[in-house]
């Protein structure tokens, strides 16, 4: 964070009160992505003066890397005039972003002053769903003809680089813009210069439908390490590319959705430092009071056994520990599974098999807790609770166990996030069941030894 | 899947029946990673012959892409002179781990029969420890003097293209190697050819040191959607890059392993679908072997507190909800802030601002599930118990969300990895300190009104 003087004294002197060759100079030497992040700590006002005074292909960029509420906020100080130019220069996945943050007839009047090139396109792109390949891809790649030369290829490539958001792959596309394979720079550039594009493309390439799930894409990406994925519609017809760089941001949200989902605390979209207390009590109290119904089960459970407790009260003395212990062996059977099939390590058809490797793992957790249970048993409760206390502690774990181990693959089977059978959820089912098996086996067993 | 039948099809016709011309086809037309993701279905013989009839950099390629239990299995049937030669040829990054799989006596022997160069860079890259920069970094990228010449700098790029992971970013050194500035194919292709590498570089630049961890240069390549960020040493002298696929890698397994501790699961990094009883019974006793004693804690709180209970035994009815709603309150709080300081959204400067927000939001949900549950306290035990668990319910949920909450900052104040604050230890300090309150509140209020 040390930087941030002297680029904030390199802004005022070269930028705000330099000329035009001064002012090329720093943009071309720092990246739009410092200088957005710096720009953050500034007043609206501020970024406005300090984004009129460099080249608009720069100012458009570092305008894209904003955060959304800094973005609403400088857009509310630019006229007109100044937003369409700012959005004819903008990379298109990023102004598609934008564009949505403002308000309705703002757009209407914006967009009849952006070229009709750029508008057709921002009407292309946010037709897309959110969460799917088309809603992140961006319009802005080179696509080549078969029949060209390499020496052309290499013509048209330079000849477009500058608007295009990369020029490291390169797409080539039938007569009818079908995809029908790619190039990489590398290949061409190594590639003899007489040579057709056709000849030295690779037929056989990753690509994804752009109703696809963003995470199926990233992954896709991933599997591949490509820098980027073509996106086809319907019918084969090269739309756009998905970037490796919006697939490292889809991978972060998607995790710290899964994450947020996992805590049972909703998922916080925007930045947690900055989001209202409403916000965060939205998300957070959903959940919570659906926990409260399933926890009220629990109660329902203890007070079957009322007379039981009367009987031995030591026995309540053991609750908190085995019903935690069944909630704790499930959340981390729950976890483990989540992540699993978030990542794709795991997939539907290996649930019998899991589910069987469950079974043996719980049960050796299981009883290794009952013996050091049971130790405990003795000290507090003598010999009959260390008994109950023990054998409960394995039918806990296994319940627990089994209970967030399944949960994630019975909601994948319904077609619901298997991110749902969060940790608290899960922790929750798991104390009824402990609730229930506790109570049982003491009545059962404390009946036989004639203590009740 | 439905793409594996015909793929094995084409490797047994093309590959191994085929001669040189169809094998060269065959591997250019596919990508090793499709390629690597089949081999895994098959045995290690067949692996072995199959790599054996495609030309080297492609099978070396393929070995570096494969898991690590079946490089192992596939390295067993190789005898040394072929693994030296797939070493020779396998990318210098994934080359390293692969040797950290084979048994020290076979890596003496097979390194004599590697040549010298690729000898000593790996020792250079295997010198680095696990989770830094160095261990994730690969030595096949281009660096230039800035002296040449755009046309010249061009030339060397293409002489070296087939050796080199990336040639898409070309960094610039100074006679002592130190890194001075970086320049972009695009830059590159696109600059008048006449003109100096230093008059189109980049002076200023993201790079990480070797001992930088991993999620730091994960987060800079990220931030400013890098396709390589270049490492130095200590002393500035460019060693290394670490390509964009790598920090994909890093990312997933950052968020698994901050995943898996956030439900007290261990780490399990290796697949849980191949995972042995053993190694899952190994990464989660621990935790809960742990969270036992915790849990004996509340346990000796309730015993503390038996009088109160013998006098009033619909209380017990209500602890499980109210130690609960407390738990999940703590786990949602901590599960927000681990990720928060994971992604680097939230930092240690932000505590007491959040801290006092957290206070607000928790006061909210609170009252609202006090108000809840004192229905519910109505109806199962009387004006009373409802007092005593409406007023509990908002300390219980105020304590379970600060702790939640300051946890994961404490831990990293202790320079320990915050997401060790997991859900299920959280919920177990919470249910403590719920217990205490609880009970205390109860003795209070009822030795008030008379009942005890």
């Amino acid at each position: 964070m040390n930087k941030i003087i002297p680029l904030l004294d390199g802004i005022r002197k070269d930028v705000i009160h330099g000329d035009k060759e001064m002012q090329d100079r720093f943009c071309n030497d720092h990246h739009p992505a410092l200088i957005a992040e710096l720009l953050e700590q500034l007043s609206p006002e501020e970024v406005y003066s300090i984004l009129q005074n460099m080249p608009i292909e720069y100012s458009a960029h570092v305008m894209g890397l904003l955060e959304p509420a800094t973005q609403e906020e400088v857009a509310e100080i630019l006229d007109d005039a100044e937003l369409a130019d700012l959005i004819n220069n903008m990379y298109s996945d990023e102004r598609v972003d934008f564009i949505k943050l403002l308000s309705e007839d703002r757009v209407a009047r914006v967009l009849r002053k952006v070229a009709q090139k750029e508008r057709d396109d921002i009407i292309r792109l946010s037709g897309h769903e959110e969460g799917t390949a088309g809603a992140i891809m961006t319009s802005e790649y080179v696509s080549l003809k078969q029949e060209l030369t390499v020496r052309e290829a290499l013509d048209k490539v330079r000849l477009e680089a500058p608007d295009k958001e990369t020029i490291y792959y390169v797409f080539v596309v039938d007569e009818e813009r079908k995809l029908v394979g790619f190039v990489s720079l590398r290949d061409l550039i190594m590639a003899p210069s007489y040579l057709r594009v056709k000849e030295i493309m690779k037929h056989e390439l990753a690509f994804a439908y752009a109703h696809d799930p963003q995470e199926d894409v990233a992954r896709k990406l991933s599997q591949y390490d490509l820098i980027a994925i073509p996106i086809v519609n319907a019918n084969d017809t090269l739309i756009g590319i998905v970037t490796f760089d919006d697939v490292l941001d889809v991978a972060e949200e998607e995790a710290t959705s899964d994450f947020h989902q996992m805590g049972a605390a909703g998922a916080v979209t925007t930045s947690l430092r900055e989001a209202s207390i409403w916000l965060i009590y939205q998300k957070r109290l959903p959940w919570l009071m659906v926990l409260i119904l399933v926890n009220v089960l629990s109660g329902a459970g203890i007070a079957f056994y009322e007379d039981t407790i009367h009987a031995v009260v030591a026995l309540v003395f053991f609750l908190p520990l085995l019903i935690g212990s069944g909630g704790n062996a499930g959340s981390q059977s729950a976890t483990l599974m989540v992540r699993a099939l978030a990542t794709g390590d795991v997939e539907m058809r290996d649930w019998l098999r899991l589910f069987i490797r469950e079974i043996t793992v719980a049960l050796c957790i299981g009883v290794t807790m009952g013996i050091a249970v049971s130790m405990i048993g003795i000290f507090r409760g003598g010999p009959d609770v260390a008994v109950v206390v023990a054998v409960t502690m394995v039918g806990v774990v296994m319940m627990g166990s089994l209970i967030g181990m399944s949960l994630p693959f019975i909601l994948t089977r319904l077609k619901l996030d298997p991110a749902t059978a969060s940790a608290p959820l899960v922790t929750s089912l798991a104390d009824i069941a402990g609730v229930l098996l506790y109570f049982t086996i003491a009545t059962w067993y404390f009946g036989i030894v004639g203590i009740i």
